[in-house]
Order: structure tokens, then sequence, then C-alpha cells
């Protein structure tokens, strides 16, 4: 099967891509024609058939083309144009629009956002991606691998094309609890600097961001599941629970991270704050140590006439060696207490 | 077709502008007449026309005679004349009183509201701007482009003009999102200062602001596109449901940008520790650096008789090499532990 | 109209005041009779006349004759004595009970609360006020001005009343929305001390305060509002709809005021923390300023034989410029970088 | 009556208590025998009694033998040996089962929780104190003081024993109110040490301990007050409402207290640091004061030949006198801007 | 009865454990017959009978051997292979699938989960173990001593257990109640360093994670004891209520400790910023005491001709006594005002 190499032509006499990326016809859960857009009426003249359309970022042309073949609602074609959606469903008479965002994590270590709009109806699914790196490609193949399940129809396809979204933020959402780690252990390890504070702030800005990718999608799969929706085939729902079970833990997931964010932050402020005085208490006592030598020699430079320690034979190295005591015995007296 | 120049008078007999900007009606998506405000029951004598009139600060005689026109509550009346309401929609008998709110970036940073109240009935729609600046001229305008939708009468109008309004909130949640990337970069870019914590505390003050006018609109869409309220058609509903698409995602962002900026607040303050940890060590290291010389120093200024160095003839260079020596060895560790 | 001076009598025969303001009986509107509290049963025989009794800390006796005359519940009367009520509405079979907290600013800047409590039937309307310094009969005397309103019975009286107290809130928050922005210019203007701290958690008390008086009135209009309570007109509920967008609004004031005193409190401690950084540079800069001439001192100060300096004819002067010359230098760059 | 000896033994054959305090049959409102656990089946024969049982840590035996008498469900009867239980509202065919958590203030300061277990019936009511001081004795003499009140049940018992244990928590909450009184003098007035913050931080815990007691009565009442449990006669419903009124309102002022704590904590720290730039300004300024005058004499104890100032007559009290004035002039300063 | 050694073979012709635990038939409560897996459906001919089957971390083709004995549903099978879900309920046709979370207290400290996945139908349990080491022999010993309770069947097992399961809960949250207070005491008793900021952040990150298990529970024990699923049967579930009892109790337990423990962070770093405090006065103290003798000297090392101090007999030791007065005297001051 020509995974990779769409039956129908991507680019129009312009030589620009249309952004068709492909349009198939299923019967039965076998594909059974691969078709240009034009030739959709035909196909859906076949009773029991469906049609699967997978757009990349099209030409409005394109879309409004599905738009007229299918009788889609103008506001939702207009969605799919801008895309600047957060993920919802809407329900249409006769057809379903519902919007997904998909996540990416980029090489740097950001994370980067793209959209996925579907259209479902009785006998057709139109995806439409925007911004997406992932193509779909391998979906379709997987969903033919399973013809049983395929033949359940564009309810299902809508399913797996879910799936396959959710799924990617799995690996998101655990490569931001290997940085929270990380950033455990620069803070109590006591390898924190000003970059860990830039770090964790960064993090809850990716998290907040995932956030509100993911936690609509509760409410999405929510309707799906459990509503009076009769594009969903009944036996079709469990699927979407299942969905829904991946949407709502990684949600907690995400709250999870949030929070344990909130309390590294103040704990890293603690912990400077402890270091901090800990470097006033090694200043204290360094100035201390040299403090008590210089005071002594303050002493005994001054003028005096009578100062008879100035006279003895060995004052000098005596009073030097009072200072040297006097040093050790601070310094040792400091270490004793950890202030050094 | 005269946009700014409106049919109707301005001003009254006295010269003082009544606050009339426009009142027409229109019978099948086309405006058919421009009229003074006291001929208006004779144009809904034709059953098939609607009135639209706007209104800018209007007079409180002028108000009146629109409430004697189309019997509106006495009520929505005074909060249309004491304009300090929060965003709402009210359900009179035969007619709908709807509170928006205006936003503006002023060039100076801050953000100035105003007020849109609208009356919409079978058979009319009033709009009562007060303090806002951007004329809703451009707005008739574009519905009279599109006669077929404008035909589907004033429950029309009130989407196009709610759609307006919020589209204007876009640009400004934008500007905020900016102000925090250059607090961001000032904060971490180690560039903060006092001003930062003020910029931090305006921004948060906008924010909230801002929310308190977007947030109530989740509300009044969520009626107008679920409830039986029967002044909106039945194909006007999707409509309202894209600008509560649009006030939802502007809400998301709104606080997004608060619980980022009370993080942004929490790590400047981390940071603010760090830089005074920072400064305590620098003062520490040059403290140091001074004080080792002048302890050498004090020593070789005391008066005792028996001190030998101070008679060698390389006596004095040697103690100034020793004391150059210690201050470049104690710069050279306090360099290499990040101290200086 | 004798506003001040009550009909009925103030004193008994023991000379107490016995809490009697007024008791009046109205027909369409009109006050067609003042009389005692004994009498009501007769007022009453009237079948188209109301009574709106009002009391101020009434003697329980008093309270336990207008109990007798309205049948009045139990608990609602002891509620009324005892006056520690948080603002409530209950529901008796033929009564309403309806408790609300007056709360005046005073001058020093605190804030007192009061409580009015009210008993409405289908015929009377008692209002009983503890600790309100601000008495009724402003209210009583523009209810009566406007009888076609007064006609709708004691349902409008309770709105009337409602208002009147809802609307003493609003200067109290504009008052503190006033306190918060001195605080604001105390804090950015770098004018804080110790005192500015206090002020900000006298603030947030207030508004805690504040905040339990005004929030349960959103539910109890609610209620007056929506639900079936016979005893308020059909006509009379949009009044109360009124009442709640007043309520509703305030809440968010509080609710918004208290969010920023938050922030204000952090921003605070963020700036006590830059203008501490802030003190140890300017100390760090003048220590070294002090520093570098006494270890320069403390050097020709040393007791060695061949110190070739001291014997010049000009160490002297020269020694004093270089030092006066490294004091300025230091002065120099630390005022450029901003530590001075 | 005899209210503390009770008319059942308190003891067995092993001279072990009981736990049996009273145990009775009252017939409309009048206790009108006094019986052993053994006799109740006989009480109940009579179809106008009901019988009301206090137990005060009751051996098991006891607790099996009323189980018996009035087929309690296993789960209640657990409940209640084992008693750590939160409060709650359980309802059974034929019973009821409340639990109940009383309250006490140490002598020390902190607090200390007991538990009250209700069953209650058609014609029975059975209270199992644990680990209450205060004995419900005084209750029983009340109820029995106001026989048409008792006549009503043992609905109304109930309540009287609820509004009984809620009574004992206003003088708790009042204490703590004095007790953050207490803290914010410490904090504002200056006295503050490090006990302050172990203070506030054991008001915290004593402020949650009792908002696990208080808070789940809320839903307790609620559910006594509206939903059809028949064991509730019609009449006693508003006696609920009336411990739901206490009950939030001391919900709110616990959670009153709580808000505030967390900003008296905050502002604790704010001032914290305030005193610590303040002590750090003082520690410069004397450091400066005392540097001066050390530098100065540093400069004159340098050994150049040509030193002229050494050689004049005054020199020496001159150079004392510019000490003491830079000394009494850095004094003056510091202390015009504070920072002495 | 063979607790330990089950009758069914632990280990296929490979010699790999095949997770199969235990799998046996009862009736009317009792054991009656050990069997393998294969022969469940001969079995399940007995119209009386249910089978019991325990699982310990199955091999696949156990597992999907069990889901065609018993129809399972092909989501809830690959859940219980992959083994990383959050804990929920669902109802298939026919079937519960109930996920729970064990967890344990390792001896270093920290906490590990494991998982336990429960398939229940008419006739029908079983459990599948995963990551946890507690078995439930114990368990399956404990209903087997019951078997009137036993004898209701399947739905009885779940909450056997369920209860064995939020049992194992109470000691770990009391365990991590200990830890808080050793923090208190640590924290409040000023023996806190930088291990405690960690420890405070340990004990958090355990607290989230434990909150995730035991909350879910809320919800599904809510359905079990509520909604129409008719497999529990009517008298089996207060026996829910009484495991969402102990679950919410344990939730509150949770919370509670999570506020305590965010309370305990913030008063750490007061205590912190108080200990900072301290140690500035001290430090600044002693640096008076050191300067103030050292300025002395630094005044008699001036070497003015004309110091007639210089001179008298008793200069040198007057001065050094003036000296050790003025140590002595701040030393006095600084320990009087407890900076000493």
């Amino acid at each position: 099967m020509p995974d990779v190499s769409p039956a129908t032509p991507d680019v129009r006499d312009d030589g620009v891509p249309t952004g068709v990326i492909n349009c198939a016809a299923y019967s039965a859960g076998q594909r059974v024609a691969d078709l240009p857009i034009c030739d959709i009426h035909e196909a859906l003249a076949h009773g029991d058939r469906f049609i699967w359309i997978g757009l990349n970022e099209p030409r409005e042309e394109i879309l409004r083309e599905v738009q007229r073949e299918f009788d889609l609602h103008d506001l939702a074609i207009e969605d799919a144009l801008s895309a600047h959606q957060r993920p919802k469903l809407e329900l249409y008479e006769g057809s379903l629009f519902v919007v997904l965002r998909t996540a990416q994590l980029l090489p740097g270590g950001g994370l980067e956002f793209g959209e996925t709009h579907v259209f479902v109806g009785e006998r057709y699914i139109v995806s439409v991606r925007h911004g997406s790196l992932k193509s779909h490609v391998g979906l379709r193949a997987r969903c033919e691998a399973t013809p049983q399940l395929l033949s359940k129809g564009p309810g299902f396809v809508l399913y797996a094309l879910m799936d396959f979204i959710v799924d990617q933020y799995l690996p998101i959402v655990e490569a931001l609890e290997e940085q929270l780690e990380a950033l455990e252990e620069e803070i109590f390890g006591e390898r924190f600097d000003r970059q860990t504070t830039g770090r964790i702030y960064r993090l809850k800005r990716d998290l907040l961001s995932l956030k509100r990718a993911v936690s609509p999608l509760v409410e999405v799969c929510n309707r799906l599941m459990r509503h009076d929706i009769s594009l969903i085939p009944e036996d079709t729902r469990p699927y979407f629970r299942d969905i829904y079970d991946h949407v709502v833990r990684m949600n907690e997931m995400i709250d999870n991270l949030r929070e344990l964010l909130t309390t590294a932050l103040e704990a890293n402020l603690s912990l400077i704050s402890v270091s901090q005085t800990e470097h006033t208490k090694r200043l204290a006592a360094w100035a201390a140590i040299i403090a008590v030598p210089t005071m002594i020699a303050g002493v005994y430079g001054m003028n005096f006439d009578a100062m008879p320690e100035l006279h003895w034979d060995y004052g000098y190295p005596l009073v030097m060696a009072i200072m040297l005591g006097a040093c050790a015995a601070l310094f040792i007296g400091f270490r004793r207490s950890g202030w050094l």
C-alpha cells in the first residue's frame, strides 16, 4: 500500500501544493478507491462507502470544495482556515467539528503546538492539519490494518485520530517530569544558580501551555462518550472513554507538576536565603580572624613612653604568638560551630 | 453610503448633540430609510421592517423617547443612563438588554474601558455607547454589505456588535502578553530594578480589569446560544457559539498570564535574593583583600625594640611583596570560586 | 409628612425607649394611618391595607407583641433579638425573614457593621435595626413619594430597603479602593516603611469583613428574583435582579482588591529586598573608600629602617594625593556602576 | 429530677463501669420511667413512648445489647465502637446514624476533640460519647424543662444534641480570633520574635483541625433540613436550619481567620526583612563613625620625615577635634536620614 | 486450608510462572473447588457458583484465556496488561472493571505504588495485581472465614478487596503525619538546616502521589454505593459507603497535611530570615567591640610631637583600661539588647 505517495494529485496547475494528502473511499473497512476531491459525490452514490480525506494546510479553494461536497457550516470552515482555536467539539446538524492541538518537543527544549481540525459526518471524515510536523500517514496505515475496526466507520477513525494525537502528549509530559527532576537535583544538590530560577519559570510556562491543549479534551471526550451523538456508534463509545482516561491522567500529572514546581520555587528561595546566611556567617568569621591581630598590632604601635612589653627581649615573638594563637582559636571555634 | 454623516440630525434646537448617531429602517437586509426617532412608529407599521438605532452618550430625553417607542423597562433605561454596569444579559418580556464593556489600550500603556448597552426586540435594536472611542459606523457598513445575513434581523445585528467588541480584546491580550515577555527578559536577563516590580504589579492590575470585562461574557454567550431566547433565531445561535469560543479562549489566555505573572513575581524575588548573595560575597572578598595587607602593615608598625625584620636591608620591599602576593592570591582564589 | 417625629409613642410608661420608630398602615401606596402596635389587628381588618413597622433595637416585649400580631416563627424572633447573624433569607409558611448587614466607615478608617432584620408577610413588613447609625426614615419618605410603586406592597418595600442598604456599600468599597491606591503610591513611590505592611494587613481584614456582609446577598437576591416566592409579586422581581447586579459587581470589586492586595504585599517584599540590596551595595562602597587610605596609611606607619619614601621631601603630600586619588577613583567608579 | 445520679446501674457485676449514663422512657414530653437497657422492649410496648439512652465510652457488650434492641446496622455499631470518624449522616432503613465531633480548648492552648455518635429511630435516640469531657446531663435537663418541644420526639432530641455540641464551637472560634489579635499586636507592634512564627503555625493547625470538625456539618444539616428524612418531623426542620446557619457562620469565621493568618505570616516575613534592612543600616552607620577616625589616626601614624602637622603645637588637639567633628557630623547625618 | 500453595498450577510447561495465584469456585460462601483456568466453564455450569481468580502480573496468554471465559472487553484487558492507569470504575455490559492503586512505604522513606485491577461479573471476580508486594492471600482466608458474608457473591468480594487496599493507606498517611511532626520540631526547635527544605519538598511530593491514588476513589465508591449498578447487591452498598467514609477521611487528612506543609515551608523561610537578622546583629556587635580599641590604639599611634598622654607614667595602662572598659561596656550593652 503506497503510504507516502498519495493517489490524489498534491499540486494543481499552478504547481503550488494544494494540501490534499490523501482522499480515499472505504467500504467494509477496506480502501476501495483513491479519488480526487471533485469525484466525492460519485463515491458517495455507493450507499455503503465512506470517504476519508487528509489535508495539510490546504489552500482555501480546496477547503471550500470540501465544504460544498459535504455541506459543512461556514463558521467551522472559517475556524479551519484561521487555525487559532482551543480544543473543542461542535455539533452541527449532521456533522461534528472537532478541534485538537498537537504538541511536540523542540530539540532546544521548548514546546511547539499545531492544530488538527476534524469534520465528521455520517459517511465522511476530513482532517485538516496546521503546523503539525508529524503526518497522519502511519495512522491511516494502522487503521487499514484492522478492517474489522475500520468498518465501524468515521466515528472509529475519529477515535483513532484522537488517540494518535493524545498519545503524543505522554512523552512530552514525561520529558517535563524529567526536567523537574533535574531541577530538583540542582536545587537540593546545592548546585543552583540564577539560571535555576529561569528554568523553573520556563518549565511552568510550558506546563501551562500543555495544560491548555490537554484540559479542554476532558470535556470533548466526555461529550463523545456520554451524550447522544448519533454519529458515534454505540460500540465505539468505550474507545472514547479510553482516551478520556488518558487525558484525565495527563491532566493530573500536569497539575501535579505545577504544584511541585510552585513548591520547588519556594524551596529554592529558602535555600538561597540559607546560603546567604551561611555566607554572612563565613564573612563574619573571617572578619573576626583578621580584625583581632590588627587590633593587637594597633596596641603595640602606640607611642607611649612607658610600654614595658616593647622592651622585652621576646616581646615581639610573644605578641606574634599571641596573635597566631588568637587566630587559631577563633578558626577552630568557628569551624566547630559550623560558621566556617 | 454616507458612513460618517448620519441622516438623522445629531443636534437639537439648543445646539447640543443629542447623541443620535444613526437611526435607520431595514427590510430584507437592505437599509430602506433613515428616519428621526420620532418617526419610528410609522416605520414599524411596515410589518417586514426592523429599526437599528445607534446612540453615543445620548441625552436622557432621547433615551426616554426611545423607551416610549419600544416600551423598554425602566430599570434597563436607568442602567443605560448611569453606565456603571458589569457585562450582563437581561431578559425582559419581549426584549433583551445586553451590557458589554469595550476596552482600549492607552498610548501610555494602561487600559481604558467604555460600555455599550444594547436593547434588542423583535423588530428593533438600539445600541448605546459610553466612553468608547471606536465608533460602530464601520460595523454598520459591514453588516449592510452582507444583506443575506442582515436579513436575519436584530438577533444577527446583536451578534455582529458583540463580535465587533470582542474582537477588540484580542490585540489587547496580545499586547499584555508582549508586556509579560518584556518583563521576562528584564527579570531573567538580569536587568531588573525596582521599576520591574512596579511593572509586574501594573500588568496584574490591567489583567484583572480585563478579566472583569471578558469573563462575564462566557455566561452571556452561553445563554444566547443555548437557552430558549426566542429573539435569537435558531440559525443565528452558532454565531454566538463562535463568540463564546473567542471569549473562553481569551479568558484562558488571561488566566494563563495571571498565573505566569505570579510566578514571575516570585522568580523576581528569588533573583533579587540571589543577587544580594552575590553582592555579599563580592563585598566579603574585597574586604578580605584590603584587610590582609592592613593587618600586616599593622604588625610592622609595632614599636618593639627587637624586631629584626625592621632592620633588614630588604625588609620593606619583602613585606610589600608579601602583601601584594597575599592580595593576588586572595584575588585569584575568590575569582576561581566565583565570588568575584 | 412628619418624618422624624413618629406618631407611635417611642417610650413606654417606664420612660425607656421601646424601639418603635414608626408604625403605619398603607393603602394603595398612601399612608392612611399611624397606629400603635396594639392596634394592628384593627388595621388589618381593612382587606386592602398593609402595615409597615420600623423598629430600632426594640425591647423584647415589643418584638414579642409584633410576633403575636403577625404569628412569626420563634426562631426568627430569637435571631432578631440576638443579632449575630450572617445575611440570609428564610422562608417560613406565609412569611419571609431576611437578615442584612449594614456597614459604615468609621472616621478613623475601620469598618463597623450593624444588622437589619426584616419580616415580610402578605400584608406587613417589619424592619428591626441593630447597631446601624443610619435611620431608615429617609427611605420611608422616598417610598411614600412614589405611591404607584409603594402600592405594590410589602415586597416592594423589601426591595427599597435592600437597595437602600446595598447602596451604602458602594462608597465603602470605593474608599477601600482609594486606600489601595494610596498604598500603591507608598510602595512603588519608595516611601514604604514598616507601617505600610500593617496598613496592607488592615485593608485585607476590612475587605474580608465586607466580603462576609456582601457575598451572601448574591444567594439571597438570587432566590428573591428567581424562585417561586409568592410574597414577591411578579413585577417586583426585576428590581431584585437590579440589586443582584449591584451585589455581584461589588463582590467582584472586593475580590479584585483582595487579589491586588496579595500582589501588593508580595511586591512590597520584593522592593524591601531590593532596597536591602542597595543598602548593602552602598555600605560596601563606603567601606572600600575608607579602607583603602587606611591600608596605605598603615603601610607608611611601618617602622622599617629602610623605607626611602619616608625620607623624600614630598613623600607625605604625595602619599596624601595618592590616597585622595584612590578615594576619588573609587567614588566615581561606584557612582557609575550605580552602587552610590 | 435526679440529674447526675442515673437510675440505671452504671456498673455491672465485675465493677467496671458499663458506660450507661442514662436510659429513660418519655411520653408526651415527660420522663415516665428510668429503666435498664434490658427492659427497653417492654417500654416500647407502649405505643406512645420513646427511649432516650445516653452512653459514655460504653463496653462493647452494652452497645451490642442496644444494637439487638433497636436492630441497628453492624457498620454503624462498628463505627460507634472504633470512634475515628469524620462528622457524617448515614441513613439506614428505619434509622439515622449521625457522627459529631466535640471540641474543647485545653488550658495550655491547644484543642482536643471527642466524638459523639447518635442513633435515631422512630421511637428511640441513643447517644454515644467518646473523649468528650462535657456530659450531656445538662442537655437532658433542659429538654425535660420544655415538654411541649420534647414531645416532638427523637428528632427534636437530635436537634437539641447537635445544637448543644455546635454551641461549644463558638467560644473556641472566638478564642482563636483572640489569639490572632494577640499575634497581630506582636507582629505590627514590633515585638515579634522567632516564637511568633511558631505561634502562627500552631494557630493554623488548630484552625484546620476545627475546620475538619465543623465543615462536614454543613452537609449534615443540609440533609436534615431539606431532604425527605421521615424521621425528622416537618415542624422540627426549621430548627436544623438554625444549626445550619450557625455552622455556616462558624465555617466562614474559620476561613476568614485562615486567610488573615496567611496574610499575617507574609506580613511577618516582610517586617522581618524590614527590620533586617534597618539593622544593616545601623551597622553601616556605626561602622562609618568608627572607621573615619581610625583612618585619620592612621594617617598621622605614618613615619614620614616631613609631616609639618606633627610638629605644630596644637596639631594633636586639632586632629582630635577634627576626628570628633567628623564623628559628630556623621552621627547627625545618619540620624537625620533615619539610619540611626 | 492451603493458603499459600494454590491448587492451580503456577507454572506452565516452559517453567515460567503463569501468574495464577488462585482460582476457586464458591457456593453459598464455601470454597467448593480449586480448578485450573481452562475448567471455568464447567464450574459455571452449576448455577449457584461463582469463581474467584487471583492473578499476579500474569502472562498475556493467561489474561486472554480469562477474557475468553468471561467475555471481557478488549480495552479493559489492555488496561490490565499495561498497568499505568489511574483509579477508576468502568461499567461494561454485564461486567465492572475497577482499577485501584496500592501503596507501600519503602524502608528508606519514599512511597511505592502498585496497581490492582478487578473484573467483576454476575458470577466471577478476577483480581490482577501489578507491583504490589502484599499478597491477597490473607484477604481470601478472611473472606472464607465469614461464609454468610461471602455468600453475597462477587460484589462482596469486591468490597473486601477495596477495604483491604484502602486500609493500607491509613498507616502511610499516619507515617507522613509523623514526618511532618518531625519537621515541625526541626523548624521550630531551631534545628533546621538546608536538608529541612529538601525534606519538606519530598514530603509534599509523597503527599501529592498519595493523593492521586486516594482521591479518585471518592468517585469510584460514590458510584458503587449510589447508582444502579445491578452487580452490587442492595445489601452490600452500605459496605461501600463505609469505604467511601474512609477514603473521604484520608483525603481530608492529606489535604490538611498539604496545607500545613505549605505553611511550614513559609514559616521556615521566616525563621531563616530571623536567624539571618540575628547573625547580622551578632556580627555587628563583635565588629564594634573590636573596632573601638583599634581606633583608640590608632590615636595613640600617631606621631605628634605634643601628645602629653604618651609621656604620662600610667598613660599606657590607663588607655588599656579605657579600651577594656569600652569593650566591656559594649559587650554588656549588646547582651542586654539581645544582640549577643
